[in-house]
């Protein structure tokens, strides 16, 4: 990589409120959370920021895993999996900037709250940024997913089996 | 929201070098720079979190948008509209925390460096994270989508029509 590189600093505009305290029973991916609802709690100077949102039905919460552990591991087993993978080819919350990207369903908007359906993060986790899901902008035919396409399959099952009560994998 | 906010710093994982040197020119979202072959130049310490990533047909790149102007603005007028919407309710670079979120085409994993197609972002913006594109986890059946929804159709307009030359909006 050219030339040096430069931290960036980031505030965060608001809170999640789940009801998930522990990585333990937490589930995997929004998908696997379907019926769960949330809060987004953002500052509330930021209420006017939000107008137009209640429009769409689903958006993408940009959050700072503060929670995940990393260790410098190049390479991760993650929960769906029993072989490792660079971490870049999984969606480990563990990774060098931890950034959680959910896609969630939006409930409604209030002020500045959110109430969202499909989150898969702890309570209190800073949130970085909104961004409505469009599907022309965020839906491509994805021809392959590497390892996971085997193990996407049983997030589902998941789901439909024991309603979360425990992970994945 | 409850409690103080402390400000998150992140060290970006590497760069982007791509054809755009100026915002004017470059195309709104990455659907309509469906042709266009960017590179992902990761820190070289990198090369082995991307053991995997190979097998995924797209993948999303999370950037920091260092020249995306913002001032503060909560709601904001975006390219493809001619009426203000809270900027959480648009994709307009200019945000808070302005990070981007681009879906790309993965073309070729080279040690740490990754060719891709689809990019809409200018030379030398940081990249924080990668996170492969898995449609169960990224594709939702959106039932609205807002004032993008009849505003989407004429990116890809712009697209067929003249391949780019001139903003979409």
């Amino acid at each position: 990589m050219v030339g040096s590189v430069q931290p960036i600093s980031l505030l965060p505009i608001g809170v999640v409120r789940s009801p998930f305290t522990t990585q333990q029973g937490t589930p995997l991916q929004t998908v696997a959370a379907f019926d769960i609802e949330a809060v987004v709690e953002l500052d509330p100077h930021y209420a006017p920021a939000l107008r137009g949102l209640e429009g769409f039905s689903h958006c993408h919460l940009l959050t700072f895993l503060d929670r995940a552990e990393w260790g410098g591991r190049l390479e991760v087993v993650p929960f769906l999996d029993d072989e490792a993978h660079g971490v870049f080819a999984t969606r480990a919350p563990g990774r060098p900037n931890p950034i959680g990207l959910s896609l969630v369903r939006l409930v409604a908007v209030e002020g500045a709250t959110l109430r969202v359906a499909g989150v898969d993060l702890l309570d209190g986790t800073p949130v970085l940024d909104l961004k409505p899901y469009v599907p022309p902008f965020d839906q491509v035919e994805a021809t392959s997913w590497g390892w996971l396409e085997r193990r996407a399959a049983e997030v589902h099952r998941t789901r439909a089996d024991d309603r979360f009560g425990k992970r994945a994998g």
